[in-house]
């Protein structure tokens, strides 16, 4: 089972130019998902994990399976305004403007070894601001996990030293 | 272990009068986790589940978990423009104004027997609106359930004929 047969090329969304990768097919299959898991798992090589912290929203799919397949916590970081708790928040630039996520401050202890998911590192600036809301309270990043990387947009360049695994490269 | 204690209560999100229940503790906690999602495939009494529909963006995260424990797909309910191949659309009324959710017209086939979840139900506008998303691509409803009900809201009486099911109820 080829996993990359379950993402669809959208043409043109959300706006003109761009060739969208569309995970949904892969939800909506539980082999393909289960074995797409399986890679995400394997590439942790057995290191143990506290919490996996998984971006608004499609972060929150596999985010949500890691962290039950590794007996994990779960941190979702949101938009502005959507937790309700205490928050921390960090920004990063978009093409035009400037963009703000947040996490809530309790969700993250000192030392916790913690594992960053999303569906996708493009530029990597979604993903440098969910390092930096880690980092800022203390939590040891294992690895930055994606379901694909596009890796002619160069997002690793952002993300430093920090581990990064893929299950799909662009 | 009981799951309530992993439910927050804040006051006055997202407006003043509002209290709010927050699930992200138990999102972080593996073992209350465990449990509530145990309480909700229970609650299927081994019921055949083709499809998990779950609606953005706190549907995701059990919703997932659902899918993954039964063996199911899992089709996201999302707002405009979020989802980028064909959609169809139901649209649902608020205090002030109409709200519409999306999903992917190819998503359901016929006769797939669905289960959808959401982690609150409220007014129940949003769940009648997936359930007539649901219904529309000739998806059979098995049950509607939730991390919690707020019976006080009187939601379930917009569900009609569908089976609910709530791990928690206030």
């Amino acid at each position: 089972m080829k996993i990359e047969n379950y993402i669809r090329d959208i043409q043109d969304f959300p706006k003109e130019g761009i060739l969208f990768k569309d995970i949904t097919p892969l939800l909506n299959n539980p082999q393909a998902r289960t074995e797409c898991l399986k890679i995400l798992v394997d590439s942790l090589k057995g290191q143990q994990i506290d919490k996996v912290v998984g971006a608004e929203s499609r972060g929150f799919f596999f985010g949500m399976l890691l962290a039950n397949e590794l007996n994990a916590g779960f941190v979702p970081v949101r938009k502005p305004k959507k937790l309700p708790h205490e928050t921390i928040s960090a920004s990063y630039e978009l093409e035009y403007g400037i963009d703000t996520l947040e996490m809530h401050r309790d969700a993250i202890q000192k030392g916790d070894r913690i594992l960053i998911h999303d569906d996708v590192l493009a530029t990597g600036g979604t993903a440098k601001a969910v390092c930096d809301l880690v980092t800022e309270l203390g939590g040891e990043i294992v690895q930055c996990n994606f379901l694909m990387e596009l890796s002619f947009l160069n997002g690793r360049d952002k993300l430093g030293k920090f581990p990064i695994f893929a299950a799909l490269t662009y």
